[in-house]
């Protein structure tokens, strides 16, 4: 298969593996049980330790030490991560730090690149990226109520955002505001940093998503920003030139959740048959034997195997010919993984029975959490749309 | 429509919906933020004025304090109370107590009556009921590891069982047991009433499922039984009944579980529409102008719609012939409503966007609650089966 | 079950079904292999036996010579009828001479009445009815290229139609045309018959559909209108009613190809389980045996179940409160059953394998003409979209 | 995209492409009228030209006088046939004879290689492949009841077969026997060639399928063999081997089908976006304006362009691993292309309204017979078994 890594590649990605399930998944049970910061000492021992195998910001540039990789590369890497729910956090590739590094890397100064990029590198903090709002749909980024008003050397910053993933105990966060509301609907917003502890800027609560506020990174956020003064240095890029900031970041992102989202997968799929196999419904008759459980097994293993070439074939274009013209491919991966993923989680569970409902797998997690898959960085129907829009316009 | 309610019943119903609108629904997000303990004052407040009011054990008969409805109008008060995930609670009529009673009054003494179904019936305490075993799947309740044998005027019960649903804080467990390992299958249980407390019996734990241990009404333990000594007068009915005992439970308790759920469609039908005609995607046109969310709409109301005379019709077979009758009736509404359930969710959460995996709608709670409805009292599959394999004999 | 016929109706129906089942399914054979023209004569024997037994225009009135059932009556006639290719026509309640029998009754003048009411009731003559356009969408019935012009006492039409079924060998056509385009949308066409042989009125050709042209009854044809003069004593109602009478005859229409699938379905299932439990797959082991078609069978039987509930509800609907009142009942099962009865079709063929695509069983003969249920009177999506639109109004 | 063809192979591409739309497509509207026979003519010069232009037998080796493409390159060429009902006939790679050369090839011997092999290539004769029979499953085979006995030089074959494609007209048959009933299941077949016209060698009828009888290469026949005498120089491979030799075939055959269908699908998703661009529903609204359009329009493109991915990959591993080592993937694509096909044509049609019903458009023609699609070469259910069954297999 032509995706396949080269042998050399393949040794990274097999040591890699190792490391993810040697090291952990032993943290899982904990992990599930008590909340991502219960945990939390161990993830960074295993930071540490990624660090030192090397096994550190595969996504970015050698020269901001990272690993280099390409995307499709990333993508075979980014599926062995995402069999552990907490294998991107521990190589440093977890979303949101991640896209914010890009957009850094891309569109940052020198200062705000020592300052905001450096640490965040280092694994030393954390971040955050403040985009949605409760009264804005986020599949329409370029109507918004949050703005940013000049008042000499500052921006003043009002209004409110929700679902800002991480923000509790990020160091700073990247706000997507307003601050040319006359302007051409795509040339309206700019990206501002925004420390965490600037007066006016206020966490007002972690939302209660599926049943918990959740811990520290395992967090979504209501914001609310009142005269929050920001000096004009903190701006990313030009003065208007927020969306396309967005975009350029949501492309690869959603690539890079297309991926972890095959490894989740794979994992649920492993799950499933090591429980068919195991699991008598009569003494000597197993879950396996069963035909709707082996359908289930072969349209999953279809499914996924699709969803892979699908997610390694958009992730070459934008590595051969950028993310502009991978546009389409981005967008159907987008909906299509997304739909695999909640198919196959929801198969896995039914094949546990009352076992899967529990937290003894770490299938109920992503299927609490995974829901959310169909909806952040666009719904299924908005991906759709627009793909099918472009497509139908060549045919007028 | 023929299942409709008469005028005099109309009005109960209408009574029952506007106090479970109106007292009920303001409980609603304390339940879903805080869990069920921190509700529960409120909720036996609201059960003491329910009571008052006559709204009390709709599913009993008058004689022993009920109201006395049949099933098909049973089914459509379970339909309102379903609305609210505390609406069966606080009218008396919630799983697994309901079964409890049924039970009791069909199989107990007059002695098990007085001591356990009064209080029961009272509300003054709760119960379990403990069949479901860790080893041994549901779906083949003849064959389970947890035994009984007599010794003299006593049972000592070894073994364990989980899922057992609010065993945390009830008085008494009901719970299934071999009696007679060399019996014919279905002659091999005994149930056997064992009162919190009892020496030998251990609630280990509440198992987490879906991310919550849960709190008293609103857990799954999993229990211990160590020689464990219980009197012969706690056997239900008679010595090796245990398997039928639970089959006359669990028709018309699936009866009950899809009039729930119908309720719980209804209730999310209502909320996905008025989201879709209040949220704006962009200035002055709403969700509700999208044709994605009208096929959404459209295909729910059927499916709700066609669930509800099913379910209405299996309740009619059983009031007028016997749950026996209505045997592939119940195993289809089961499979049908839960499906049907977890579709309409779904789709009430993609509606709701990120607002619908949060906690301020009860969707979220639904959705992982109600994830068990395809797996409790029978997988699909085992129902298709049922029913298939039943059909199919009368074409030999 | 309370839609349930009582003893008497049961007794007729049982007389009918036993009719079709001795006197009709043995016509099938050379129906399916050779066309209708082939068996004519056949059917023609059986038209007149069923009109000795008395089993004669169900749907019809008792003063106008039929059986004068209530629609919840005709549906349980006439999902017997749809278990054989020929058997509406037979009773003489097939389409389009039913739909055009109640727009005569409705609105025909004594005179119309006595020239094609009498002779079709009888079963002397067939008719048609000409509205859907090549280059106009039936779905916006608004939207027509065919019109009639007043000239004196005469009516002038000019313009062309398709999919007017029945054409060849009819007597007459009920010709949908724009009379008034510059009136208000609902009220710019008019009905008016035209007789086959009338100057100007030409069938071009008929229309190959599914890889056939067919043979008269069982035809679609491509009409041309050209200065066509009737006299304005052959228009339906009033000038300009056309839309109200066109709507009048869609409701209770759609409601009868409902009952009719209704019918096909349970006839599909009957060949499903008798195939799957008689074709061994090995030697001693079925088709009946495999879960997948097990599910097929579960599936199946509980989609048939609930179509049915839903067509009698909504028969009833309109037998208790009119057409208008059913509305959302109608277009609901119409995409509905159209849908299941898509489903049961293929699933049955799937089980017959090969023979499946045969003409040796009547399956492959729905599967091709039924494709058409999910576009005439409607296509799904738009009755999808009417009723969601009605519902989300009700939000607002 | 990397089976992307490189630059030369793209030409060719580009050449057969444009010679499948100027010189077949005109061929469509009498091949959709009026059959297979009374384009004959056409084809047969069409085949002349193609052979002039060196459009001949792709997927044969160039020492046997074809284009010695990879099966990768032979995917992309079929995908260009495929949106042609008669492409794969004009350039001589058309199902039974395609497989009937590679059978020739691997196990003919000289002898048969020039009075069977030779003119096949050339496209002077043609011949049927006869292995499925009306009482034994096509999915089981090695359970036959036709059978061959050895008498001196000469087999003796009786029994009957079914749906032996293009018998009618043929020069030869290979036909599937039981030579050997006592060994062991998959040693009991052989394949015999015998030449139509040998006594005791029947075609009986074709086989009414989807409502016709066909024509000539279009028929699918019901052939018995009546104490059939062949030379046992007629023996392919060894006594035996047939089953073997069945697997080798049917193993490239599966991904010929498959690659077949990948083209009818971009031909059908053509036909959808460009009708729905064109079509009006109310004056300046186009169906492709319609959301749900625009769904299909989406999904079918995500399925297309998954399934071609993955037929690619069954071929690359075929065409560096050899068949067995695809075994899973070549189950895999069968049932997955099978079914994006049905739904793809499914959407098509109901987009085309009406339209999408007649034989003005290839779509119904392709509804009728690519139904088979899941049923030939093995039933979804039965690829879903074996590849599920392998699958978990490597669990235990």
């Amino acid at each position: 298969m032509n995706f396949a890594p080269d042998e050399e590649f393949q040794t990274t990605l097999d040591a890699i593996r190792s490391f993810v399930r040697e090291e952990l998944f032993p943290l899982e049970e904990t992990f599930l049980l008590e909340g991502f910061g219960s945990v939390l000492p161990e993830i960074n021992e295993k930071r540490a330790k990624a660090k030192r195998l090397g096994f550190w910001l595969p996504q970015i540039a050698q020269q901001y030490g990272g690993m280099g990789f390409s995307l499709v590369e990333h993508g075979h890497v980014s599926e062995i991560l995402g069999s552990s729910p907490i294998g991107h956090y521990v190589l440093n590739c977890q979303a949101p730090d991640a896209g914010n590094m890009e957009i850094l890397i891309e569109d940052g100064t020198q200062e705000q690149k020592e300052r905001y990029l450096d640490p965040l590198l280092a694994g030393d903090i954390r971040s955050c990226f403040a985009m949605t709002e409760r009264d804005h749909p986020g599949s329409n980024p370029t109507w918004m109520g949050t703005s940013a008003v000049l008042d000499g050397d500052h921006y003043v910053i009002n209004g409110s955002k929700w679902f800002t993933s991480s923000a509790d105990g990020a160091s700073f966060a990247i706000v997507m505001v307003v601050t040319n509301p006359e302007a051409a609907k795509h040339l309206r917003a700019s990206q501002i940093i925004v420390p965490l502890g600037t007066p006016g800027f206020e966490i007002m609560r972690n939302t209660p998503v599926m049943g918990k506020r959740g811990q520290g990174y395992g967090t979504h956020s209501e914001l609310q920003f009142t005269d929050c003064h920001v000096p004009v240095a903190n701006l990313l890029g030009e003065h208007g030139a927020g969306f396309v900031i967005a975009q350029n970041r949501l492309g690869p992102g959603r690539i890079h959740h297309c991926m972890r989202w095959i490894g989740i997968c794979e994992r649920a799929f492993e799950l499933m048959c090591t429980h068919a196999v195991r699991r008598e419904v009569a003494p000597g008759k197993t879950l396996a034997s069963q035909q709707t459980i082996q359908n289930w097994v072969a349209e999953s293993r279809t499914q996924i195997s699709a969803s892979r070439l699908m997610v390694l074939q958009a992730a070459d274009t934008i590595d051969q010919q950028g993310t502009k013209a991978a546009r389409d491919e981005i967008s159907i991966i987008k909906f299509l993984v997304a739909n695999v993923l909640q198919q196959v989680l929801d198969r896995a569970i039914q094949v546990h029975r009352a076992l899967g409902l529990t937290d003894y797998t770490p299938l109920a997690y992503w299927y609490r959490h995974e829901r959310a898959a169909r909806i952040y960085d666009g719904p299924d129907e908005v991906h759709k749309r627009s793909v099918a829009r472009r497509i139908l316009k060549t045919y007028t």
